[in-house]
């Protein structure tokens, strides 16, 4: 029996859709081994997860697995990659040509697998003209809203400094754009048609810190 | 009656501790708009949290809040602090100087609540001796293990490439490194004593995607 997929239901916490991502990375991990089953006690066993929250994190979304034997390993990726709406492609902009923005446009996992960086600028006109070591040439911040347009901008991605944030944040979304990554550290405020995402790079030297106190874990 | 902290037990999932630090961020915000108390339902609600994993997970460490009440925002607040050890100074080195480790390297996030940047260093002559924006100077990755040995460095970060991530995390360990957190998109596989933080900028780009195709959640 194929596995039956659902639409998700409203309200689903942001921290469900994040592991998802996490469980494809784990699967992807399993498939390159070429394993064909896993049950989430397996997977949660082998990446340290939570087998009960596996199972409840995937239950929004449809029936997948069978009791006794487990997920199929490839075909429980492609309902996450068609959750996660991996497979059509998702144009980005980075507004910020500082060293993190940089760094963004030419890393390879905002370059593949369905994400494409298609325009990086920046307000200051030494940095405009430049060409990144990713080899794309930074544009002035003043075209913003014509790559949007012009390039059919899906996300941008903010990390120039918190104040020029929120400007930056109306500007994206006056253009059209419906998502976006803020790594600046100044809490950026939704609205109902707008998704934003802060990165908080300083929780995963908190989680350090945590295990550093407690070693045995 | 005051909050009864107990000591963590094994096996708490590397969730949950991440899930702290959302926690505390959030506690944080709520006591600048000064907040005195917060329910476990109102902090879900606010936040796009899960009230019952709320509960939950702070019910590993011990006893906080009144039933009906909430929790006191300051003292939850302050035993987060004490449970991720926040409250004692963790110095962390950066090994790459390329475009992201020079941004982390100046992170806000990265020089406050005790941590510190005490060191970055590259493999590349061309690039040691360079001063950061953040005002630090690259030094040579050959003086990697000393520093790590003279500035008592707890956290190593890994900007380097995939190729060269492993035989720094060798070094890193070898000089007395017990966590570290590895940008490079490839696997570093964790040791009895060494926890590893592998971070996947790329979580955030899917986080987001889902909700560009399913906009009303």
């Amino acid at each position: 029996m194929p596995p039956k997929r659902r639409t998700p239901p409203d309200g689903i916490s942001d921290l469900t859709i994040a592991r998802l991502s996490i469980y494809l990375r784990c699967l992807q991990q399993l498939e390159a081994e070429e394993m064909v089953t896993v049950s989430s006690q397996d997977l949660a066993d082998r990446f340290h997860l939570n087998s009960a929250q596996i199972r409840k994190d995937l239950a929004y979304f449809g029936e997948f697995g069978i009791r006794g034997v487990g997920y199929n390993v490839r075909e429980l990726m492609d309902h996450l990659i068609g959750i996660l709406a991996l497979d059509e492609e998702r144009r980005v902009v980075v507004v910020g040509a500082g060293n993190l923005g940089t760094a963004l446009s030419h890393f390879s996992g905002f370059n593949t697998g369905g994400f494409r960086i298609v325009g990086i600028v920046d307000s200051d006109p030494q940095k405009a003209g430049r060409r990144t070591p990713g080899g794309m040439t930074v544009e002035p911040a003043s075209r913003l809203t014509e790559i949007i347009r012009t390039r059919k901008v899906h996300i941008g991605v903010i990390t120039v400094p918190s104040a020029a944030a929120p400007r930056v944040f109306d500007e994206l979304v006056a253009a059209g754009v419906h998502a976006v990554l803020n790594f600046a550290p100044t809490q950026l405020k939704e609205r109902p048609d707008v998704k934003v995402r802060n990165v908080d790079l300083k929780v995963n030297l908190e989680f350090l810190s945590f295990f550093l106190r407690h070693p045995q874990r």
